[in-house]
């Protein structure tokens, strides 16, 4: 199966989770302007398919805060490279919460071209300062049940909970009854 | 020439700038995620251009806040539709700077569907109210040498001063030197 990304990180994890080896593939598909996770997702999905006409997997991540309505949600790379995580923050403490959800939506094409998607949403807050590394909003977002950001955890103890993770075991159980 | 847009109220607009009729169709054409407006409005252009094959503009609009470092930019939709007017004033007074610029691109696609864009822009600054009526962000944008939003001008005034006649205006240029 292929994975397309541009993100080499993404193989190993996608690979211990479903448990069989996957090939990455980076096309470079422009993203729609939605805020409807599962809509830029797959629509990705099917421009991939288009391609390659293959069975593979894209997938896509939204932030949902509370306080700005659900933006930045699918939008949340522009917001990271105009903004900054300090710059989001300061957004944040415009409004009267910092509660907010983390969606990762995997989209499936299977051998025909059919497309199968898997949500995967973690709760949790925006942080007062950036702490930790990672990717994007990591170093901001602290997963409910937790005192520490994402950018905090290890990458083993964020891959456990991640919405990415969620997203990829629905899919992988999906598989399973497929078969 | 087709006008490809779902807001009616510019047909008069473009047919008293250009100085002949258009026709209005509505495709609902899914805009890709990009901050730069002629690529966005490029690829709206080619996209109908695939399904019209006849000779025909689109438009997209962009307005870049200082205090968010370009932000909504070709967002401003989502960030009208999630913040409203006044959630966008909150986020810039998290900034040092009111100053802002909207942008407009037509984009023009001949009768071979080779794409031409122009661009209009008006300097400005967020208001720290809402006044006046309009679309979008009118109520906010204070333009450069006024003191009223350009939801407060007479439309025959914002008309005359607008991005999007300044782009106009240049693609009717264009249109005469092709003669």
């Amino acid at each position: 199966m292929i994975l397309v990304t541009n993100r080499k990180e993404k193989v190993k994890e996608t690979e211990d989770i479903l448990g069989f080896p996957i090939e990455q593939v980076n096309l470079n598909i422009p993203e729609i302007q939605s805020l409807d996770v599962v809509e830029v997702s797959t629509d990705k999905a099917k421009k991939a398919y288009a391609q390659l006409k293959e069975p593979l997997i894209v997938d896509d991540t939204s932030l949902c805060i509370n306080a700005l309505n659900g933006l930045p949600g699918t939008f949340i790379t522009w917001f990271v490279s105009q903004l900054g995580t300090e710059g989001i923050i300061k957004c944040v403490e415009s409004g009267s919460s910092r509660k907010a959800q983390a969606i990762t939506c995997i989209s499936y094409a299977d051998a025909e071209g059919k497309i199968f998607s898997f949500l995967g949403t973690v709760s949790g807050k925006i942080a007062f300062d950036p702490l930790g590394e990672g990717f994007g909003y990591d170093s901001i977002f602290i997963p409910c049940g937790y005192t520490k950001t994402f950018g905090e955890l290890t990458k083993e103890e964020k891959n456990i909970i991640s919405m990415r993770s969620i997203a990829l075991n629905k899919f992988k159980n999906f598989l399973k009854s497929e078969k």
